[in-house]
């Protein structure tokens, strides 16, 4: 990318259609880490394999899971609910029974992965919304996730980095894709319709 | 859902912007099944718990991973590259090499979470679109995956479900939900800016 930063009114359209994405049960199980500081970016990068769109780009979000999905998040996130449509909390205790016991019959690793997976639906809104305000986007899966989590301090606040995405503006001269067709599978080879 | 059809050329907009989903290393470890016909809906139906916008949505789409990732498909990638790029096979070996060495980084079980992240991206894409085509959408991981794939034969195709979506056309009528605030974490309890 080519350093140029981004207009904040852009990254807010983004960050917003970010926050508009589903997750199952509307639990949304992770916190979204949107990282401008130069520093900060600097300290990253040898953990995204010194990948230059890290400091060459304008802003990094990383998706980062509830490290502990229990009973406990699970309360906090009914009274969201009651505050936010103005309802009585023991209105909810049915859903409030449904998630737990959903939860209760995932080991803590399965329900990670579960929550991992939610981070991807979030990850798609965003790269969708960078591509309607034009800025270019990274999504990366390639990085030491507890050298992310160290540097953000994220492990003390019960998080742990699943996958990300670096926003910016291409470098055109330097990018050697940048002509590169699109590849993506035709229709006969990736749908199948009945 | 109210049983109303989409519109051919919206549901088309919706699959074209699953199809330009991306994914890890580009290559895109599933099918996407759509279901138009009403008897193979009726008949998923008891796998996703009876749930009614099955049968009275207007197409079911269904995210499924390939069940074996391995040199065979990811040769099968490269060809696909080379003819859309019209370039020699050969010259995408160091890609090639790189995917394979990723894949036997991974037991054939986190290849399989691997892959199935990769679909929650193109559910992100898809109801990104529905919305912008205003067709509404219900992301669904609730349903019984060894019977879907049992009816629509995914077993015998390398394929197994992982999520899908349902598009239709709300029932107003019906759904008691259909005027309730939609509920997100606010800025504060969902980013963390730095």
């Amino acid at each position: 990318m080519n350093g140029q930063q981004i207009p904040a009114e852009k990254l807010n359209t983004i960050l917003e259609a970010i926050k508009l994405a589903p997750s199952s049960l509307g639990l949304t199980p992770y916190k979204v880490i949107v990282i401008e500081d130069a520093e900060t970016r600097k300290q990253l990068q040898p953990h995204f394999y010194n990948q230059s769109q890290i400091v060459d780009g304008s802003a990094v979000v990383i998706f980062a899971t509830w490290t502990n999905i229990t009973e406990k998040e699970v309360a906090a996130y009914m009274q969201d609910i009651a505050e936010q449509r103005s309802v009585p909390v023991e209105s909810l205790t049915d859903f409030s029974n449904m998630i737990n016991g959903s939860l209760k019959n995932q080991t803590p690793e399965q329900a990670q992965i579960w929550a991992a997976k939610q981070t991807y639906i979030a990850l798609g809104f965003g790269l969708v919304a960078a591509a309607a305000e034009q800025i270019d986007a990274t999504p990366m899966e390639g990085f030491n996730p507890a050298g992310v989590d160290e540097v953000l301090g994220l492990k003390e606040l019960g998080l742990h980095s699943t996958v990300a995405i670096t926003l910016g503006y291409r470098d055109e001269a330097g990018d050697y894709l940048v002509n590169a067709k699109k590849v993506r599978y035709n229709d006969e080879k990736l749908f199948i319709k009945k």
